[in-house]
């Protein structure tokens, strides 16, 4: 196990309607929010206008920045930033999806800086405050509500960055359940299969296991996602299934999993952020197109690993390690068909004849985010085995 | 899963000797600590002067204050408290294993009080502050370290009492894997034990699965437990064995493990609580004596439970619960004995002319923690199956 800190100080309220608490939780950081939300589907559910009224029930004036977009934006940011400071909110409050908590950090951190925004994903400036956030998630899997990470796109520069900082922990996160039970199925899976890879990504990209106590950890979280995915796409308000969801999404990505690995890379993240970005494909899906690939290029290097995935998510025994990885991502590649997931970049529409700009497109983002580890050669061997 | 709040703010430095960070870490909170100690056997390894050194070196004034004892005791405490306030300490830095870090916590409140630190456990007062906590844990097992418990004993009054509050929580826990290389065998056996059944009593306590997630969790740290209770015992100087013991005994009991449960109880410690106070026997050694009577009576009330404890921490598969359930207990027996812990309270020479008075103990201990679950009956059932 290798040295680390660990610093999670998010509080979470966790279970049935405690989207009602939202207002009582924020009034005790300030009493003026801006809220940040997403398109106008909350809104068809009640969900936003629950939240709005809980804040104003609390006393707390509400300053509205709606519009947050998938794979969010620094423009819309900056027009937060400028609402914020304008109004002179104290707090950020932030009901959506990943996208919309992912910006509402960057408006807390913006809004107190004397510079724009994109300093700090540039690498130019380091955050020393934030204005309070509280996160209300209303989809699983980003796992954003409870970490303190965040990825935003400059349109301008073509320039997908995320970057992390204690600053930028919520306050609060507000994770019930019950506000998840109308997403779309897609959203749904997708949500999981991000959740399942933010655990994979560590789980595999270890040589060699040199912390049971991570593997054991990530592959229940692996496995509980699996089966509460099944058991909210089967009955969409099962709250168990969509607690489970919810608590293991926060569970995957809150600093827990990736303690004592050194440095961790989110490489089948990078590939998927190009196919987002080049063809206009959900998170999620991009994700699930390429897993069955990316695992069979990391059995081939380094089958124990992948041999291991088949042991603790499927109970597979096997003296083979090769036959054993081959079987365990043949049961994954089954389990994403059942849940209406593609499993190959051909099942996205794409071939061949794609994978150079994708290559390229990823490469750059390596570069960027400083991953030595992932050259262009690796990235097109791991594109081919994903056709 | 149930509605729950999950709050840890303790930030966690880990690793290879960050014990010598310990002065560095202190120093953000103020210029004068309490240092609260044990008894001798840190200062012959040196472990005791690295951290007073660190303290030092940190232009930190240090007051000592040596001498907990296992099951630490209210008076202790008291002597404790009225030296911080004489010498006006606002840091309290606890170095040694759960008992320290316990008082340590208690002489934070309480030397903040208006009032005798025992009212906070006889439920007369609530904390309301506390001074900041440093905890350096020297053995693994309590968990004491990253959560919000304590426990006392009132000489006295012959009560020992455990509560838990928010304020309660070290700001900061530096978690070193190096300083438990020396501690004698038994410290590690015993230490591996009693996290294991913090982890066990919420495992065995709930009437159904109603939640995987916990389930694989606790059971994945489970299995670490005791495959690093084995590494360290085989070769106390091995790091990952050190490493996962000491984290792993954190995340047992830090708030995860219970998230969702609702309320649950920790009815082997009660009995075991008994067994200390009657007979002086070392906390982990009087859960082992238990466990394996303890399960077969959850096996004949529940077998369910104790059949996946079977499954999930041996691999173990059968049609038939109660056979698997049992099978599960042999080999968990047999893991006790590898491990030289006592498996019976035959091998803690006591017999069935003990069960009266440690029945009526633990039912007032019931009594004083409120716990009704537990009749006298109830008690002496799992007592006789545990000769």
């Amino acid at each position: 196990m290798r040295d680390f800190v660990f610093h999670n100080p998010t509080k979470i309220i966790f279970g049935r309607n405690v989207l009602l608490q939202t207002g009582g939780q924020t009034a005790s950081f300030g009493s003026k929010a801006l809220l940040v939300s997403g398109r106008e589907s909350l809104k068809k559910q009640g969900i936003y206008q629950a939240a709005h009224h809980s804040l104003r029930q609390a006393g707390i004036e509400v300053v509205e920045h709606a519009g947050v977009q998938p794979n969010p934006i620094v423009s819309h940011v900056q027009q937060g930033i400028a609402l914020a400071q304008k109004n002179g909110v104290g707090i950020i409050v932030a009901v959506g999806g990943g996208s919309v908590i992912d910006s509402a950090k960057a408006i807390a951190a913006g809004a107190l800086a004397g510079h724009d925004v994109w300093g700090f994903f540039k690498g130019k400036k380091s955050i020393k405050a934030a204005l309070p956030v509280i996160a209300v998630p209303t989809v699983s899997g980003s796992g954003s509500e409870t970490n303190n990470g965040m990825v935003l796109t400059n349109e301008a520069t073509r320039q997908k960055i995320g970057i992390g900082n204690r600053y930028l922990f919520p306050k609060i996160a507000i994770l019930d359940p019950t506000v998840t039970f109308s997403v779309p199925q897609s959203t749904t899976t997708f949500g999981a299969v991000d959740a399942f890879t933010h655990l994979l990504e560590f789980y595999l990209s270890r040589e060699e296991s040199f912390s049971p106590l991570q593997d054991h950890y990530s592959a229940g979280l692996m496995q509980t996602l699996m089966g509460a995915c099944e058991g909210a796409l089967a009955n969409p308000r099962d709250y168990q299934s969509r607690a489970e969801l919810m608590w293991a999404s926060a569970l995957a990505l809150n600093g827990i999993s990736a303690a004592g690995l050194g440095r961790v890379g989110f490489p089948f993240h990078l590939i998927e952020h190009s196919l987002s970005a080049l063809h206009n494909i959900p998170h999620g899906a991009g994700l699930a197109a390429i897993l069955p690939g990316a695992m069979a290029f990391v059995a081939r290097k380094n089958p124990t690993r992948q041999a291991l995935f088949a042991t603790q998510i499927f109970g597979l025994r096997d003296a083979d390690q090769q036959l054993l990885a081959q079987e365990g991502i043949r049961l994954f590649s089954e389990w994403l068909k059942k849940i209406s997931a593609p499993t190959s970049l051909s099942d996205l529409n794409l071939s061949q004849k794609d994978i150079p700009a994708l290559a390229a497109n990823t490469q750059a983002q390596a570069n960027l985010w400083r991953l030595r580890e992932y050259p262009p050669e690796i990235i097109e061997a791991i594109l081919w085995e994903c056709l």
